[in-house]
Order: C-alpha cells, then structure tokens, then sequence
C-alpha cells in the first residue's frame, strides 16, 4: 500500500517532506542519496505523521535530544547515518582529517542520549569501518555509508528472526502487556517487543495487547496504540498505575518489553516503569520477557549499577502541550530509564534464540554469534 | 491569613463567587445560608483556585460526577449540604412530602459516585436525622441542617485526632509517598493522609513527601502538590510509574495513602494505583498505611469483592485538556479505583486510633467508638 502521509512546514526544524512509505509504518530513520537523514518526528504521532530532514549533524542532534527520534535501536541507526552525513558533508581529501572529524562527529552523538547502548555500539561499529577502510577519503566515506547500511539492513533481519522465536512464547488467546514502545518506530523493522507480538498475531494467533500509556512522554499512548492500530492488532490504553489491577484480575498473561541497554548478567535498562511491572508481574506469577537484538547487549558492564540513568528536564512531567498540570515551581524527579534485576526476567528475546536464566553465558553467545 | 481568590464566570456553571479563605488551603465545601453549597471547583486547580456555588441539588450532582469536587470525604459533606439545599428548597408545608422529596434527592445523589461509601453513610446520617425529627417540616428542615454541619464540624475534628495518631508512625527524616490526593480538598480539615504529614510536621519533623501525579486526572499533581506547597511542606513531583525505582533505591520509607471505602476484613478501595503500590511496597519491605476517617469504613461488606470499582471516560485517558494523546478511537480501560487486599496494608489509621492486623475487630471498635 503507497501511504502518502500529511506534511506540513516545521519552524522549528526547517526542511520537511512528504514521506510516501511502503508498509503501515514508515521506517524511523532513513539515509537519503542527497545527503540527509530522514526521521519520522515522533514527537507529533499519533495526531500527525510527518517526517524530517536532517542535513546537517547538529540538526540530527538535537532531534535526538528531543526525542524526535528515540528508541534504542533506532538511536543507533540515526547515530550510524549521522556519521554517513558527516562523511557526505566534509570536503576534506585528506584521509587523516576525515577520520578525526568523524570521531569528533561520533563523540557529539554519543553524548546525545546516555543510557541506550545501541548508540555508542553502532558508532563503534561504523567508526570501526571507517578506520579499517583503504588509507584515502574517498575509500573512508564509502564504507562509513556501507556500515551504517549494514546496521539498517541487520537489523530489520534481526526483528524478524527474534519475532520468531519470541513469538514461541506467546499462546493463542494472550493477553500481553507492553509497556513504552518497542515497535517499528523504535526499532526499524517490525520492532522488537512488537516484532513479536506481530509475528505471533501473523501467525493467527488471537493476542490482544494493553498498552501502557508510558508517563511522562506517553510513548505508549501515542506510539504503540498507534503502530498496532495500523497493524490492526486488537490493543487496549491503560494508564500505567491501572495494570496492577489487570494483573490481579488475571487479566495479564505476559509482560513484554524492549530493552536500551542489558549487562552481561541479565540486568536490563529500560523506559522508566519497567522494574515495576517486573515486581508486579513476578507477585502476580506471571512471566516477564525482554526482546531485544544483541546490540543492546553491552558486554562491557557486569551488572546494572554500571548503567548511567538519563534524567531530563522537569517540564516534561508538569507541563502538557505547554499547559501547566502542577504548580508553578514543582519540584520533579524524572528519570527516563530504570533498571530491572535479571531476577526478575524470565526470558530475553534476542535474534541468535530465547536466552533463559542464568544470562550470563547465554547472553555472552547470543552477541559472539550475532558479530 | 487572609487570601483572596481570582474569581471568573464559569461559563459551564453559573454562578460563582470570589471566596476569602481563612487558612492555606480552603475547604472544599461550605454551606452558606442564602441556600447555596459553594465548592472548590477542583478540575481547575492548581492553575486557578475557584468556587463554584451550586443553588440546585442538580447543580451540585453535576458537579460531583464531574469531580469539581471529589475526594471520599468531601462527598460525604457535599452529600449532606446537598439534603440541607433540597430542604432548603422545598416550599411544602407537610412533613410527609418532605422527607418523600429529600429521600428522591438522596437517591439521585447515592448515585453520583459509587465507589465512595462516605457518600452513602452521610446521606444515612442525615436521612436518620430527618426521619428523627418531630413530626412537622420546620423541625425536619433544622435538623437535616444541623445533621449536615455536625458532619463537617467533627470531620475536622476527626482529621486532628487522625492526624496525631498517625504522626506517631513518621518519624523525622523520612520520605513518604503519597497517591492521588488526600489533603484538605479531598476531606476537609487538614485531609486523611495529608493531615497525618501536616501534623508529623508541625511537631517539627523533617518530612519529604513523594507526590504520584497520579493519572489519569492527575489529582496528585494538581491537589496534593499544591496543598503541600501551601503548607511549605517539602515534595517531588514524581510519574506514578516512577515509584517503583525509588523504593529500590532505598529513597522512600512509606506509603501513605486515604481510603474510599474500607471492608470490614480490612480490605480498600482507593484511587487507581494504590494497589500496584502496596504490593511494590511489600516487595521493598516498606510499610503501607492507610488513613481514613471511620466514616470510611463499610460495617456491611466482609470483603474488599463487594466493592462496586467506578470506570469513568475513555477521554480522560486517551485527550488532556481537549488535545489527543491517543489515537482516535483507541480502546480504553479506565477504572478509577482498586482494591488492595488487607494482607498488604501495615497499619489502618483512624480518629479512633491505629488499627493494625489483623484488622476485623478493630474496625469494628473503631466505627463503634466514632458513633
């Protein structure tokens, strides 16, 4: 089906087009010959969709600071294709200087977001390429643009075979909770956490899912409920302090989420939430499952006390569409991630299989035989 | 001190009038002898601190399913004041066709909110006083008012017993988080679990509240905050949803919650969320208290199962001040109550004293000694 989507000018963000995509859901990230890396705004679902341009790496930047794009995975692809516009806009012919502005580049990213790992892994991988391509510019540019393909390309493979295992876990008739969003807009592809459940509904599989709205930035209400909307799977909005009830209702048979980043012990980062639907899910019997693609796996850390936690600004939980919802002046806690004991996780999803505890060595093969 | 409130036309409701508060934080209903039961309009704070009076029963009906005024306690006064504006009213001279007129009233208002029993057991309260009365419609008329402003009269003083009893389990130094609202507007008086913090406070005991904003109607956000921020009582704004990490990260030692309605096995209906945190709080071996005036307490039901649980409008969820943040037509559940079970409450305090597990005899005594 050819979707030609609603575009309006941005004035915020300059150039924006109309975005014709091939599947219900467009990609998050793109990389556009012209040089430009194209996201959907996800700030603007579900009451709009439109994309936006980046051609410049400041511009990207900032989109991602905004959360015009988000989501682990798609953080690394826009990282991967904000280092193939860097390479398409500088002028240098010398490879050296190439080099070093693409580490500047990557340093820039990096810093943009810091709890998914999906971000510093794609840079890593990209500038890896770049410093093992033949010693000249041309050569350099070439493969910085091959590798952050590459990623896109893996990765949307990597949902679909992690929806097929992921989907073993899911019975006819289900109820799944899902929390934040792990679609397609997050991921590329047809997502991870709903990579599975789409998978699992494509098989005919009656599941329903109850969708966490996801306070403060109600990813959920506005990004999940919508991608399973135009997939047309039956989902229900919850508020995200209802789904203790469901569970004791027994309403809820599976917990399925995504992750941003998970340590080598099962400890797992994810939206803000998260550990409190593990606690829930574990006092109500019922099992807890993480899909992710082994990019997210962070082989470096030991455990989740290594894992920095994001805190943004205040307004985003006492402002809504710039209207106040508490006084003027509050004092705010906003953490954007918190972190789930590998305890309490009965299953990670990833594309090498089902990894089930203890982690620790399943996790090390699934990202030996994913590289 | 003397606060003068910014008063506007509300173009939804008639008339309403600027209103002198005596105190930080206003009473939620007042009767006033022209005939009119004057409300804080709660759906407007904490942008706006406005009163709306209601000079017909259905105004105040209206007003109640609305939740311009809401909190179990507050009900149960409007409740009362609502029979006092209906004898008011009426113009018959017989007695008869009086209490025939307040028991109709009475029904239409029982049937405004049906989670909270403080609304039935006033409009009991009052309607016993009526019948009670001598047999001619002055007499009935004096003691439906007089029945209705002894309700408020001890409420108040019911909430400074309370709230010495339930300082007792705060000690200095700690946090506690609090869920929807449970302050002066919810109850009158210094409020249930508010007053339990104000009066820690006041005996100089350095206390941090949590405050849930609890969605959907963010009544933490809007009303507790705010009272608190009257008070110059210390608090962080906090997404329902981000209690969870803080209770791992050892930065709340209790939770402090009001009470809709109380089986006598101890069993309670409070605003949606409460559950999900009394089983978060057994997980991180954090006490959970309950403060409820004993007018909360139903002597008729065994078991929390009785409970009749209220499911409200979609749009709360899926629009906030008009705007989607849903999909258009997405499915929603929206209860607005759960019941946690009486396993998971520590400790029930009352102004009759702290009633701790296992709770039947005790809240037996407790409505017994109150009546």
């Amino acid at each position: 089906m050819l979707q030609t989507v609603q575009s309006q000018p941005d004035e915020m963000h300059g150039v924006t087009v109309s975005l014709a995509a091939s599947d219900a859901v467009p990609p998050p990230v793109c990389w556009l010959p012209i040089g430009v890396v194209r996201i959907v705004d996800q700030t603007l679902l579900p009451v709009q969709l439109q994309c936006m341009d980046c051609s410049t790496v400041d511009e990207l930047a900032d989109a991602i600071r905004r959360l015009r794009v988000r989501g682990a995975p798609a953080l690394g692809i826009a990282g991967a294709y904000g280092l193939a516009l860097a390479a398409h806009l500088s002028t240098t012919p010398e490879a050296a200087t190439l080099l070093a502005e693409l580490e500047s580049v990557a340093s820039t990213l990096r810093g943009t977001r810091p709890t998914a790992v999906n971000l510093p892994w794609a840079l890593d991988t990209v500038m890896l390429a770049a410093h093992s391509a033949p010693d000249d510019a041309l050569s350099i540019r070439a493969s910085v643009l091959e590798a952050a393909r590459r990623i896109e390309v893996e990765n949307e493979a990597a949902y679909r075979t992690m929806g097929t295992y992921g989907a073993e876990l899911l019975g006819d008739g289900m109820n799944v909770l899902t929390h934040c969003n792990a679609g397609p807009l997050a991921c590329g592809g047809i997502g991870s956490a709903l990579g599975v459940i789409y998978t699992a509904h494509g098989q005919g599989k009656r599941i329903h899912v109850w969708v966490d709205e996801t306070r403060p930035l109600l990813q959920g209400a506005r990004l999940t409920a919508w991608e399973l909307g135009q997939w047309g799977i039956p989902y229900t909005l919850i508020a995200d302090n209802m789904a203790a009830s469901l569970m004791r209702a027994g309403r809820v048979d599976a917990v399925l989420v995504g992750a941003d980043r998970i340590a080598v012990n099962g400890d797992m980062a994810n939206k803000i939430g998260t550990y409190g639907l593990a606690v829930l899910a574990r006092a109500h019997a019922i099992p807890f499952y993480v899909a992710a693609p082994s990019s997210t796996i962070d082989r470096r850390i030991k455990s989740g006390d290594e894992i920095k936690i994001e805190e943004r600004d205040a307004v985003e939980v006492t402002h809504h569409a710039g209207n106040p919802i508490a006084p003027e002046g509050a004092a705010v806690y906003n953490p954007a991630f918190d972190i789930t004991p590998a305890g309490l996780v009965s299953c990670i999803i990833t594309e090498s299989g089902l990894v089930r505890p203890p982690f620790k060595t399943g996790l090390v093969e699934a990202v030996s035989s994913s590289t």
